[in-house]
Order: C-alpha cells, then structure tokens, then sequence
C-alpha cells in the first residue's frame, strides 16, 4: 500500500506557511448567533467585551466578514519555532489494519504544550502585550491550555494567572510544575481567592471542582485587576480563528501532491481543534467546492452534540459571561468522576453549533475505553503516545477505516492528532489495570441539566 | 541577528537522509582497547559476545574498520516516522543571550521515547528479529532507553523484559506506564527474579538500585533464557554507529547552508548521544579536514571524564559483563541520591574515552541547580522543555554563547538536544522548591572506589 510519491511526513516550507488565519464565519450565509449579555439579554457590543477580553480579540471575536485576517510577524515568528507541524501518512497504521483507505493525520504535539492549544496562546498573549497589559488569567482542565499560555506568557514577558480544575490539581502535579517552569502562577479551583469560589466552596464544600467553575474565578480575578485580562483556550470565534492555522497548514500540504480528503475527523470538547482543522475545507463546503465528510468525535460520556440541545446557555457555573447559543447539556453539567482527559466542557463553540445544526457536519460518541484501546494500538505502529483526548479521533479514523477494509474503498482520510499524552499516564494506568468504565449519563440525568438551561428567545 | 537566509529549522528531504551509518573507529589511527573476557582477560572473541548479544551486532561491535555500515530499509523505513530531527536555528536563546554566536540545536526529543535512545533501539530490536529471537532484556535509569526499546519491540513483535533501577521505578511510575503501553514488562531492580539481584539483595537489603546492577540482571535473565539476548543503550560501540544518524544529519543539514560549526557540544552519561552527535564532525578531525572544539558535559555529580581514571573496569556491579577500557570513577559508584536525572553511569563510551586521552576532545563538568537554571531559561525563550540530561548541554552552550558576547566573537555552536523533561518534573519541583543541592564527591570518596578497580595490563 506505500504510495513512494507520498512521504512519510509532509513538511511545509517557511514560505509556505499561513499568512493569514481563515476567519470561516466569512462563508457563512447564516451566521453564529451573538453573545448575549446575561443581565439585558442583548447581543454583547464591544465595549462590552473589552473589560473582560483584549480589544484585538474583540474585534475578531465580532468578526463575522473579513475571510481572512493577518497574522501578525511577531507571532509568525514564534509559530516557526514548532510549526508547521507535520502532516504524517499513518503507513504503519493502514499497514495494521489492512485498508485501502489513506489514512493521514496532523500531528500538533510537538511543541513543549504538547498540544495544538499554543496556536491560539501566543496570538492572545501577544495582543495582550500589545495593549499594554500586565498580565492575564485563565482557567485550565486537563492542563493542555494553561500550559501553552504559561509559555506564551513567558515568551511575552506577561504574568500569567492559571485557575486549574482542583480534581487536576491534584492529580496533575506534573502539569502544575510545567506552568511553574514557565513562571505561571496556579491555583486550585474553586478556591477562596474569588468572591465566586467561595461561594462555590460553601455550596458545594467538598466540590472536585469544574471547568466551569474555573472560567468564572478567572473572569473575577481579571476584571478585578487593572491591567489585566482574561483569556480562553476554547469555545470563542477568536480561538477557533487562530486555530484555523492547523486546516490552512493542512490544506496546504495536501495540496502539495494534489490529495483531496473524503472524510476529516476531530476531536471535539470546546470545539478549538476540529474548528481550527476544519475550517478551509467548511469553506470550500460552504463554497461549494468540495464535499468533504466531516466528523466531530466526543466521549459518550460528555456528549454535547450527540445529546445536547442547540439552545443559549452560560458559558460558566459562576454565570458571570455572556451566554452563547450552542449545543450544550446545561452549565453545571459535570461528567462523572471516570472519565479521563479533556473533552469535559458543558458547551460546543457556537460556530461548529451553527455548522452542525446546518447539517455541514456530523458527530459520534465514543466510550473511553474503545478510545485507550485505540490509542495504544496507536502507539504501538505509529510510535506517537496520544492524548486521551486526540485517541478520540484516532478511534473514529480507524472505525473508517475499519469500514473502507469492507468496502474495499480507498477513502483518504484526514485526523487530527491534537496532542500527546505525557501527563494523561494516569488515565492509561486505569486502562492497563482494568479500572475504567464506560459510564453513559442516563436520559434522566441529562434532563435535570437541561431543565435549568436559561429560557432565552 | 536574525539571518533570514537560515531558517528556525533545518528539515531535510527524506532523500537526503542518511543510507548508511559512520564508524567513527574506522578513521582512528589508534583503535579503542578491546572488550575483555573478566574470565581469561583476552579479548572477547566474537563466539563469546553472540551468547549476550545478537550476531549481527557482535559484527558491529567488533568492526573498526569500515567506516560505513548500510543500514537496512526496514530500519530506514522506521526512521522516517520521526526522523530527520529538525536542526534548530535558536534566535530566540540568542537574543535572550545577547550573543553574536549563531546556535543551534540538533532536537532528538520528537518521538513517543522523547528522546535519542530509540536510534538505537529499533537497530538493536531489528536485528534481534532478524536473528529470530522471541525477545531482548536490558536495563533502564531514567527511563529514557527502557521506553525506546519498549516502543521499538512492539513495532518488531519482540518480547521485551526491562529491570528498572528501582529508584526510578518507584519515582516514575509514568515511565513504567509508558513502556506497559508499549507492552513490555518492568521489574524494578535489583529483584529476586535472579541469582545477581538476590546476592545483591542480601548484601544491601535496603538499596535503590544502580544501572551498574541492573545491567548485572539483565544480562542473567537474557543468558538464562532461550531465544533471548541482551541490549544496552549506551558505552558500546555498536550503540554509538546508530547514534551517528545524529551527526550525519546535523552535518548534512549545515552543509546545505554552507555552515562549518566552531563548537559541538553534547552531554555525556555513557556516551551514546556525543558519540553520535559527534561521530561526522570527529571524522573530519581525524582526517585533517576540519577542527572544531568538541565538548563532552558531564554532572559535577559523576564525573567519569574530569575525575575518572582511564583503566579497564567492570561495566556493570555484578560483574558478569566484560571488561572495558574506559574513564570510570569505578564500577560500585553510584551518584549521592539528590542527582537528579540520567548521566549516572560509572564510566564511559571506550570510543569517546580514547578520543578523549589523545586529546580530540574536552570535557566539562556542571553543577545541577546551574543546569536546571538553563534549562528553564532554555524553556521560555525556545518553546522546548528539556530532559535534565539535555540541559547539561545547553548550559554549556550558554556559556561558550556568553563568552562570545565578552569577546564579540560570531562563533557557531551545535549542541545536542537528546530528549524532553515530561518525565522529569518531580526533579523540576525540587529545583523550583529550592530543595536541590550541588553535592560533588570528595577526592577521599572517589579514591576509595578506585581502589576498587580490577588491576589489569
């Protein structure tokens, strides 16, 4: 099955590489709907905005016209420290599974982050110093964003504030002491350094913590600090926008040998990543151009698309941020205490809702422990460890795959390989011992969520 | 100081990699001291090696004629899922640095190993295929060497068998992890499942464990077993011709620029990377056709080179392993328990050791809090976390990058990135927790064990 034309990896050129991130709302002929502010129920103006996020950011968050938006030097500069990232044909992987389909992946773990989240870090931190600030807060789960901002912010000189998750505080140390390498400050969430926490404290005192949660200590500390801001490392346009970096880079490389993609698959928790990768091909889809199938993978155990409502929610517990119109399970929604890695939030970016609510894409649920299996047989032939969160991806391209080999169609399949697992070997150790389950939230528990999502419209 | 005509990163076309690994000892006029039989003292004869190692590595071990050795496809083909390694232009160190010299880092941290190790690793496992043995042992410290080979038997179907020193298997239960995902088994070491680690047991009840004791048991466990063999990741010579892929991609990536380097740094525990790194670059000095500085970094902890004696010595505690000649602080040394990281064996490549007293190389010795500053320095401006062992490098290359900003000197240095530090947080914490020290043995500490050396020649 070696196609010799085909390298292993595809590498972009310097002067190859985006330009211009690709802003897909642009395509859209019906368009995201607005942040609501929480208090008049009005679409969030930009002044609005501006006390929470930095002004640049704003103005792409509101951007729903302009195709495509420069990408600052400063930040291209730092890109070609670790991009572009490699677009590998997974030989070892088709060779394994004996299919004709070509299987190819985009591998956005090699950078210190060990994720694709750093895309969008350096562009935040990097406007954020250009205002002027000193610094920003954000929250963290899994660890992969608060990570990459920690180095972005390092890079830029920025004070960094990381709320992290208090269940991956203290599972997590590992994590805790990359942000600490970068010169990030880390605190335990819910904690009592907000007013939010402490109210979240004495509610719920032996709370684990959310994501959720997290986000509105992080909003509380940033707009109650001069000069600082506070930033997200999924979910928003802005973050999608900078992620779609990956798609370009993609596009490009299998433009290069003239490869066109049958079926793209993505990992799907905010939404970053699949919209990042996505984004060119949905404009050529929204174009017209091309009909690629494209697939958002989610745990079953978190299943916003596959089970959620498209409907406006808080974006927080604290329900101090503008709502959002996506496809969400309510925000006090926690998976339960099993599920390993990322791919924990409520909600879904409100670009993919729209998409998704359009049929331009689908979505499947996948249990975690056919997603661990996935990803060591991974591990085994393509010599990369994945992230928890990545294998879901990894798991629904070989079901493709798997079903080509039937078919006896040679589909060319696209993934996203969003990160490595290095700090997720907790989760694997579960795996190994046979102490993982596949928990699925019953339709009565998703229904006690749903009946306090906010009555909007 | 940015030279646009030189980019972040020097990738090379899979065409341009290498087809053939360089033998180093070929160009030296005078050869590296044989491996001795501990029995009869006479030169290990290739009948009595193939009983430990596999054929077609004794044949490597014991050629120091040949300067390059084909490497086979399927090992050719098993580079290419993450081979070449970028070589890094690090504008970002040198701007941070304020320094005229140009430096750049060859990055072997972008696989699942996360480190240099598996070059040799999937040479050694293919071999050991090929030879149609149902497995291979070894020994690992820090982990790096045991992940490799894990990783490189489950692409090749071996069985493999790992004893961990159990110092590092207690405090890196993810290394363990990691190689259970590649499949492989860990018993932390010294053990009861052998004669040596039982002995060992008894006299010390309480120890941690050495690599120098470990090697001891693996070698036991792969000679009592049929269709099994021992591997090792470092000290041979067979392991440094794989390494060479290093050098000569580092070479080849800097002559497409028409870049001669003044300084090649690398750290050196057993050898295994400097060696490779090294090995292109040391031909051109044996030859007279270019005459760069070449520096080995060693801890202050375990200074084989600067305080070691150039003798024949055991190569592991138990002494079932031939006899090497080589610098070595003995073969029951083992580092004060604050050393963090690899670089801990007791002796030292017998290729590098000679080069090394014929003067064709220099050495230096640095403390760890010292490499740990670097190493974060290193983190925030360059975007890569490094492994403890690699940060001896930079912070040597730091330093020669300050000298030039005193002497204004545009001087290039290369240095060696072997691995990442994802495993290494716990020794990050003690740093960041101001809980390291900078213990250097005694002069009386080190006369005792070599008073222990065998007196041989």
């Amino acid at each position: 099955m070696k196609d010799l034309r085909i390298p292993y990896k595809i590498y972009l050129e310097e002067n190859e590489m985006p330009e211009a991130w690709y802003n897909v709302r642009a395509d859209m002929k019906k368009k995201p709907a607005p942040l609501l502010n929480p208090g008049t129920l009005q679409p969030m103006r930009a002044e609005e905005l501006g006390g929470v996020f930095c002004e640049e950011l704003v103005q792409q968050e509101l951007n729903d016209t302009d195709p495509y938006i420069p990408i600052p030097q400063e930040i291209r500069d730092f890109y070609r420290m670790y991009r572009p990232s490699p677009l590998v044909r997974a030989y070892c992987l088709e060779e394994k599974l004996q299919t004709p389909a070509h299987i190819y992946y985009k591998f956005e773990g090699n950078n210190t982050s060990g994720s694709h989240k750093l895309n969008s870090a350096i562009a935040q931190a990097y406007y954020a110093k250009e205002q002027g600030l000193k610094g920003v807060t954000t929250e963290t789960g899994a660890g992969q964003w608060g990570t990459a901002l920690s180095m972005a912010c390092a890079y830029f000189g920025l004070d960094c504030k990381v709320f992290m998750v208090r269940v991956s505080y203290e599972q997590k140390p590992f994590r805790r002491e990359v942000m600490r390498t970068y010169g990030a400050s880390v605190t335990p969430s819910p904690s009592s350094t907000t007013a939010v926490g402490r109210k979240i404290l004495e509610e719920h005192p032996g709370t684990t913590g959310s994501l959720g949660c997290a986000i509105s200590e992080a909003v509380e500390a940033a707009v109650g600090t001069p000069g600082y801001r506070y930033v997200l490392g999924s979910v928003l346009n802005q973050v999608l926008l900078h992620q779609s970096v990956i798609g370009l880079e993609t596009k490009a490389a299998l433009d290069k040998y003239g490869i066109r993609p049958d079926v793209i698959i993505g990992c799907a928790g905010g939404g970053s990543n699949l919209g990042g990768l996505i984004a060119p091909f949905m404009g050529q889809k929204l174009r017209g151009e091309a009909d690629p199938r494209i697939i958002a993978v989610e745990p079953v155990s978190c299943p916003s698309f596959t089970r959620g409502v498209y409907a406006y929610d808080f974006c927080d517990t604290g329900m101090v941020c503008p709502l959002a119109k996506m496809y969400t399970l309510g925000s006090d929604f926690i998976p339960a205490p099993n599920h390993a890695g990322g791919l924990r939030y409520h909600g879904m970016s409100p670009i993919l809702s729209e998409l998704y609510a359009q049929g331009l894409m689908e979505a499947v649920a996948v249990p975690q422990t056919a997603v661990f299996e996935a990803a060591e047989q991974f591990a085994r032939v393509e010599g990369i460890l994945p992230a928890p969160e990545s294998a879901h991806a990894i798991k629904a391209a070989m079901d493709e795959a798997l079903k080509c080999r039937e078919t006896g169609e040679a589909k060319t399949i696209v993934f996203g390989l969003t990160g490595t697992g290095y700090f997720d070997l907790t989760a694997y150790e579960k795996f190994h011992d046979g102490k993982m389950d596949d928990y699925v939230p019953t339709d009565g528990e998703l229904a006690q969520y749903r009946a306090r999502l906010p009555q909007i419209g």
